[in-house]
């Protein structure tokens, strides 16, 4: 048996799903995934944003139960330190919660205009004109990370939290071709050729197909 | 010369300013304030919400550069652990970061309903019915709270990060005249008569009034 459970929803339009499992995974918690309903009603009412509810992604791990992604990085990060979820140094450790904190609560927009859909692709995807300053934010966000490490992550050689949270930005990017410029498109590629991006992204398409018509509904 | 430089903006309208105060209070840095112009169209977009800039709050601390108000938090409480910013009790920790993570991330209704005013008093204010779920959930977490500590903060005798998530909630509550049950309205009250909460109000309501027709614009 596991030492921890991870409720998560839909692996291809939850995005926040992928990244609470993403930082599980990167944490080497042991844990097993819980899957909610997507097809209830409340489930779709939190996957759609249209109800304040929080039950994914959610970790318990023995007396602990924690809901909301920054704080489950927060969590993982203080009981597996060696896992070294945020950047060692503290400067750019205050960097990567900064960026981490901006795509947690902002970036309405680019969400609702752009959602999480793994199986979709669009090549000439019309961009709402609102979601235009947030892919901008996002586009700044990365250069300046890119411009200081050296790659191929935000931080460096390995993933950090900010990677989990910007991950499944990559993925929108692909699904509606968003023109990246050489360096950030070289990152976003490797976000998604990550392997454990493979591995849910390999799941997500192989989910039957029962909630369609949320991609209409967004 | 102070040790760190908070960026904020309007100690009238910007929920975020107000949290990020409260935590740099309650961390004991040594800090001053650094007003941005809430008339300067870009901050004022930012207020509105118009765009995905974080100007405030920020701070800067030697070389650390830190925005986004729950980065802000997590920078102090590692920077100044014994200040107490999160509960000791792991348990409880990880219930904070999970309910300090609802409110950063979620609640948009709520925000953009009834936005912070600390100088306005609605006393038959018609909340829009969209907000009423946010509300419910804030009832909800706060209840959950003070059920299982003694108050009279949410984690018990001592603010702690939720506290000054929650405490433009208090706030707004009190401007649009938000029913509360005994147990709410108490904690509400305590809040709002917290010492730095006096403080940051007394400021707010010495603030000229330039930008009166933020609310309108809301």
């Amino acid at each position: 048996m596991a030492d921890a459970t991870l409720t998560i929803s839909s692996k291809n339009y939850s995005s926040w799903s992928l990244r609470g499992w993403l930082l599980c995974k990167m944490s080497g918690i042991d844990f097993a995934e819980a899957p909610v309903d997507p097809d209830d009603a409340d489930n779709r009412q939190e996957l759609l944003l249209l109800s304040p509810s929080v039950r994914v992604p959610r970790l318990e791990h023995g007396k602990i139960a924690v809901w909301d992604t920054l704080a489950i990085a927060e969590y993982l990060n203080e009981t597996f330190p060696k896992a070294g979820l945020f950047p060692e140094d503290p400067v750019h450790r205050a960097h990567c919660r900064a960026i981490s904190g901006e795509m947690h609560s902002g970036f309405h927009n680019l969400r609702s205009a752009l959602p999480m859909n793994l199986k979709s692709r669009h090549a000439a995807f019309k961009v709402f004109s609102g979601a235009r300053p947030d892919i901008e934010r996002v586009k700044t966000i990365w250069q300046e990370c890119l411009d200081t490490g050296s790659g191929p992550f935000l931080f460096g050689e390995r993933p950090t939290v900010a990677d989990a949270m910007y991950a499944p930005v990559c993925t929108r990017f692909r699904t509606y071709s968003v023109a990246l410029d050489t360096t950030l498109q070289t990152y976003a590629d490797h976000v998604l050729g990550w392997d454990l991006m493979r591995e849910w992204t390999d799941a997500a398409l192989a989910e039957p197909e029962a909630i369609v018509e949320l991609e209409v509904e967004f």
